[in-house]
């Protein structure tokens, strides 16, 4: 049998981006088109195949329409999982369970779409299949709206990310300037540890718009008392402040800025990751109480990962593109590798895939270099917004009907389709 | 001197919208195509008037390009406020104040684009007219994208603000349906008193999406109890839920949901209006303490009212027709009137403009009426959804440069070169 004859599995796997099934639309063409017999899709990730959950792709993208409706589809068409697979030992169950069930589908191919997390995924088990001697090849595609892989040049999915909140900052800087009164907005921008994601709102910046006063990236020591000091100067020059955070911005001590308040019951995922939210309400409540002045929060919130109607041309494209060369280099034997994206140059923006070993990426978070960020760290250097605009550029206009995007939903029956068709095999 | 050679002056008042400037350039053309001399717009409205902020507005939209950025710029582009004219009554200093200097401009014609507060403000400017003998004409021009004002079928910034939250909520669900997982999303929707916009969370349901599960107005009274149990007869049908609710929904003793939080410090504006926010985050608060489910809460906030990358063609072309109706009923004789809005038909979806008397409109808000709410009030009737899909229907692509819309700006030295102007004459 032919390499190319096996079957192919595909998973997406942590948090979704807009374009992130784009990605699986180059998995599943470009596998398609090299001559691959079936493309499994899994239903939540690794979770969902150890539940013997899976689905035969061309069953759920029947045809062009469909494949067209799927690029405008946001978060993952096929779900995900946030699922940390076990330390790789000889004879583990967990292992022996997901290989077994590879074999029994005959999948030679199998792709993972997911950030640092989930490329942890494909390390283990790559490394499991070189303890078993298993032939199966392992691959990783590249997606996060964070950008915090290491060794890409960015990530898919962040190019749509920064696109929406740039137009959403211009649109809430226009706003935020209405009124003849001192008003001081705050906007928190995702971003857990790294500050890719709250540089964009500096993209606001141009003849039409100032941008944003401030800017605080979880990099640099959040300080309340300069913080404080810097509002205070500027409301001196102007009425309307926009300040642009990332929930993630912590003080000394190491704690959260969003710690800080009182706050509701907390939910930690299985990688340990906490949510943070109420760092702009934090914010915005200690400056209305010291500054005697008109505040307000405004948390972009999931939007910035599921805005599909705003996306980035050149971001669905590469998502596209990492989800093919994936397909294209573990059909030539590559495995225990992810896609990564190399910038040729800036202008014209050129930018190539290529592979690279996954151990060097799984669990690295890739944070914005500290000169990128200005001395202050109140704000972000034009070197840094030389690095974001070309991944924003262009657009993919949604296909609209009846005044609304349309979407492409998952076959509602097929959950248990994909349990009968795993189960003839 | 013919009565249309008269100057004209326009002002935005309230809060923005995404589509207010189309109205602004409604009253603009309309008034110099028909012969006005001078347009003037009031920097942020009746208060800039006060303080002798005004600008010539062909300065400011010196050419059609200025035109096309201008219906694509959110916010109010000459600014706003939330300024209440106090009672009136003969010989009143504010009243003189500025009856002299719009005398002192040669003004005929007066326009106010705003809500039902700033309907207010035409109606006591025409009450007090009429008390001194003045011959300038008030006209009102609706906007406001709670879409609560009187007697007209709806308000221009209401379609785009519905076409925004029908969209992110289809978003938003796709979202929530990600991971394998009970998640229950509440988004929180603006509407203090009135549930037209969170009705508009309903637009997502279609082929594509089942649309929320739960939707609440602020017209039914909230009761926490039946709520809970709402959610938790959903939780044992499904695993993702999300539930549309207005920011201004109350409990039996008349306090706001969000008032049951512990808050920050508290803005309250001239028209006594309290800033409402935080019913989304109490509720999943509760609800991931009493049921232990992993909640979310997501404000689409300020978003809902500038999100101009994404507005309904029908919306920004009704904002037009209303500020031009206004224009032709003033010089045609017309005053203390407001333009509405008269539905002809469904399908096809046929409006046109009408005139009526603005004291009938001037602070009364309209509600969604309860025969379009289901009984147990916790979801809205087909026929609202009739009622609001001809309002959201097409689009107006933004103007994309460099990856973000494009704005009008106003030319910054303009604020003084207004008072300069202001002063020669």
């Amino acid at each position: 049998m032919e390499q190319n004859h096996k079957n192919v599995i595909v998973g997406q796997s942590g948090g979704p981006t807009s374009v992130i099934n784009s990605s699986l639309m180059g998995v599943y063409k470009t596998a398609k088109d090299r001559g691959a017999h079936t493309v499994y899709g899994m239903l939540h990730g690794i979770q969902g195949l150890l539940e013997r959950k899976v689905v035969d792709l061309s069953e759920q993208i029947p045809d062009d329409l469909a494949l067209e409706l799927l690029k405008r589809t946001p978060s993952a068409f096929i779900g995900s999982c946030r699922y940390r697979l076990p330390e790789v030992e000889l004879n583990h169950p967990i292992y022996d369970q997901i290989f077994d069930y590879l074999n029994e589908l005959e999948v030679g191919y199998f792709f993972y779409i997911g950030g640092n997390d989930s490329m942890d995924t494909i390390k283990k088990l790559y490394d499991y299949g070189q303890l078993i001697g298993s032939e199966i090849i392992f691959m990783g595609v590249p997606k996060t709206i964070d950008n915090d892989l290491a060794v890409t040049d960015h990530t898919p999915g962040y190019g749509s990310a920064a696109k929406f909140i740039g137009t959403m900052t211009k649109e809430v800087i226009c706003d935020a300037l209405v009124y003849d009164m001192p008003i001081v907005t705050i906007i928190e921008i995702m971003g857990r540890n790294a500050g890719w994601l709250t540089a964009a709102a500096k993209l606001a910046q141009g003849e039409d718009c100032n941008g944003p006063d401030l800017i605080y990236l979880p990099e640099v020591e959040f300080d309340y008392e300069a913080f404080e000091q810097n509002v205070k100067s500027l409301m001196e020059k102007k009425k309307a402040i926009v300040i642009a955070v990332s929930e993630g911005i912590r003080i000394k001590d190491g704690r959260y800025v969003c710690e800080l308040a009182s706050s509701g019951p907390e939910f930690v995922d299985s990688f340990g990751h906490r949510s943070l939210t109420g760092t702009a309400r934090f914010l915005a409540d200690q400056l209305a109480m010291n500054l005697c002045c008109k505040t307000r929060a405004i948390e972009f919130s999931t939007l910035q990962r599921c805005a599909s109607h705003m996306v980035s041309r050149v971001d669905i494209t590469e998502a596209f593109q990492v989800g093919g060369a994936a397909v294209k280099a573990a059909f030539e034997g590559a495995s225990g590798q992810m896609v990564i994206l190399k910038r040729v140059s800036d202008q014209p923006y050129i930018c190539i895939t290529d592979t690279y070993d996954v151990h060097e990426i799984a669990n690295v978070e890739k944070k914005v270099p500290r000169h990128w960020i200005n001395d202050e760290g109140n704000d972000v250097e034009e070197a840094l917004i030389n690095y974001i605009k070309p991944l924003i550029q262009a657009e993919l206009t949604p296909t609209m009907v009846d005044g609304l995007p349309r979407h492409l939903s998952r076959t509602k029956s097929l959950p248990n389709q994909g349990q009968k068709v795993a189960a003839n095999l």
